[in-house]
């Protein structure tokens, strides 16, 4: 029995970052959502899960908050909403499993869980009937998923476009602005606190692909399995392709595409891709993040702000907490407003058969021949040539060893694929030739 | 009693590009809705009230469910939500009244409705339990209001800057990138179907008004009386200033500003501006609508898409069909998501103590002089001069009427004001001086 006074009961697990950024939040704009939501919307944080709770912490929380038990806090007769703040995908699995069993409605900003485990955690949300909510799970501060679920309800989405790892952009940048290489723009993010000290999911592109993989189920109503998802990181790229898009008119951002084909399979992919630098994507510098959707009705918008932090992700978080807490009090019937229908088996499109234009830098040493060579066995795979370029440098123009680039016309990726692989064995290419995506968005 | 089915009964007011487009989304997308809104979500129509019964119409709609009769609408025992698309500020507001009064949810697109007889309005809606949503009423396909008033529900907002009508920002544009005059582009937004016949509402900044109003609304609490707000049209812009603002790395756009202030009051006024070319606000061309947010927490967001048209609106009417269909079948206790809630008596920052720079051009006779008079009352007035610039063309470097250009120190606008009285009286002065806000967002 509920005996909260009205106030929504809350159990945090998870008190680094956003989790004490939630607290502040609450603590801070209380009497303001209340104000704006009506005195039914009330929060008091009655448990926090810490692995330490004798850490010296920022926020000034009772001490006899903390616990280091998560299923206590879960069983707590006062919680009535869970936040899962803790990462991870067992014990996160676990705890958000547990509160759902327990018919108490979960947040989360959990991407990995959901893109990982999605299926199991949403079947068990639709079981027990008891919603989860992840604002805070895709690009922080920027409301794209109440955005995708409830504002382009009425619509058929076609196409979304994303820049949604702010790490990767931030990298970017600094290597188009600056001129920087790889390794240096890393160490710089670092430096700023833009990269974790263990940056692999945000560079090799994975931390966008989960978000993605979430956009893509919110409207298109099925995960992807994510052994089957293309995803490639930014950690090969080089100065060299950086100046060449410049040259050429591009931008390179690490970009996810969720699109929807005429024969309804959905191609999802991420990778670092060339857009034209007048695309308004193209404009999305530091550590920001922006969501292009394209649909009927609407046709095109755009959702741009910061994607991590503690406070853009807290902002997520207690916005879904206001949801959350609106529907336990004002919805007793429910309705699945938090669930992620698995209307129905959705296909994947195969990457080979998705197409784009592409640019293709091949290190080669360079005789007489190579662009001979290389031009017939794209022809060869029927794969037309719309430019070539090389590195030479004007004070070195009979350089021995150099990067050719060709651009080539749009063809599935699986027919470019084969013409590359015949390509490598090429005796004048000396290291296996890096791919772009050219996108028109 | 409802008899529905199941199915959420609809009456619609109003069958014009809007309502129509209502009715084609529910007839194409319908299915889909229901998928991902659960079986509960299902709309049927079963009445529209139009002018003509007999107009020969696009959209196939059986012509019995045509009816003249708004009254007979609003009481059909089917009709559980009533979508106002009628326009205008009586008829309106007394169907919407009448709906409110019965119960009945109202989802509305009339923004100077809700700007001008708000406090009317949801007093209604609150007095009677029932909610008014008005997606549709600010940027047509841009869900500025779900997102203001759910996703930030948690922030203290301090600025909103927008760019709101999209007649406006095409007139300008073109009057930027083709160096057209004003009656020129406005021609041509006419001829391309991007201004109505009666384009005033458009240019003179009271369609953008109204909207910045009712965003002002949702996240201060109050509406501002709409004879205290500072409004300004385009129609007094000329490719004279598009030019001087390119030359100094502006670009023109019909601005409206939200502010909250320390003390807080809250600034809200709507005219040409400057905005420094690098920022995002100004790469939003053709038609395109954005809003950029600034608040506590999420730092700085963007929304950007179509402000208008058929689909664009009709798709926010949807997203508010689904939420007040969801509202009355899952949510029986209701909830005040759809009743801004009045929570204060707002103050309105008077316009005289808002703070700019400024660009001012004042029309003058040239005479050795000129700039030492202008010159002298603004330092009279304490007023910082950052730069001066003539229209004089190089083929004319004595012309006799000319163009003086003053760039100006930030100052309360008041103090401007008593300046520019000043000034207007130095015979060298032919014309009123052109003033236009130089914003730093």
């Amino acid at each position: 029995m509920i005996t909260n006074d009205g106030a929504v009961g809350v159990g945090l697990a998870g008190f680094g970052t956003v989790g004490s950024g939630v607290w502040n939040t609450l603590a801070r704009n209380g009497g303001l959502i209340t104000e704006r939501a009506g005195s039914a919307v009330k929060f008091e944080i009655h448990q926090i899960v810490v692995r330490d709770p004798d850490k010296p912490r920022a926020a000034s929380v009772p001490t006899e908050l903390f616990t280091t038990d998560w299923q206590s806090m879960v069983e707590h007769p006062l919680v009535e909403i869970v936040v899962e703040l803790i990462g991870g995908t067992e014990e996160a699995f676990e705890l958000v499993a547990a509160s759902l069993g327990a018919g108490k409605p979960v947040v989360t900003g959990n991407k990995a869980l959901l893109a990982e485990r999605g299926e199991e955690v949403f079947a068990l949300a639709r079981r027990h009937q008891t919603p989860v909510y992840f604002e805070a799970a895709v690009a922080g501060g920027i409301p794209i998923i109440k955005a995708a679920r409830e504002s382009f309800i009425g619509n058929q989405i076609d196409l979304i476009s994303g820049i949604i790892n702010g790490t990767s952009n931030y990298i970017l940048m600094r290597m188009t602005e600056a001129g920087l290489d790889y390794p240096t723009a890393l160490k710089e993010a670092k430096e700023l606190g833009y990269a974790e000290a263990d940056e692999t999911l945000d560079v090799n592109g994975w931390d966008a692909a989960h978000k993605a993989m979430l956009l893509g189920a919110i409207v298109h109503g099925f995960l992807i399995d994510p052994d089957e998802v293309y995803v490639r990181g930014i950690e090969y790229v080089r100065p060299l392709d950086i100046c060449f898009a410049k040259d050429l008119g591009y931008v390179v951002k690490l970009l996810c595409i969720v699109r929807q084909h005429e024969d309804g399979s959905i191609e999802i992919r991420t990778q670092p891709s060339f857009i034209p630098k007048t695309n308004i994507l193209a404009s999305v510098n530091d550590v920001f993040n922006a969501v292009a959707i394209r649909g009927d009705g609407f046709g095109d918008a755009l959702f741009y702000g910061r994607g991590a932090g503690q406070d853009p992700t807290a902002s997520s978080v207690v916005s879904d907490l206001v949801d959350a807490g609106r529907s336990l009090r004002e919805a007793p019937k429910g309705g699945n407003q938090g669930f992620l229908p698995y209307r129905k088996k959705g296909t994947l499109k195969p990457i080979d058969e998705t197409e784009t234009a592409y640019y293709v830098r091949f290190p080669v040493t360079d005789r007489p021949g190579v662009v001979a060579d290389i031009a017939s066995l794209l022809a060869k795979a029927g794969i037309g040539i719309s430019g070539t370029h090389s590195s030479i440098v004007p004070d070195e123009p009979d350089a021995a060893f150099v990067d050719m680039v060709f651009l080539l016309h749009t063809c599935p990726f699986g027919t470019l694929k084969s013409a590359l692989k015949a390509i490598e064995d090429l005796d004048c290419v000396t290291e296996r030739p890096v791919v772009f995506r050219i996108e028109t968005l």
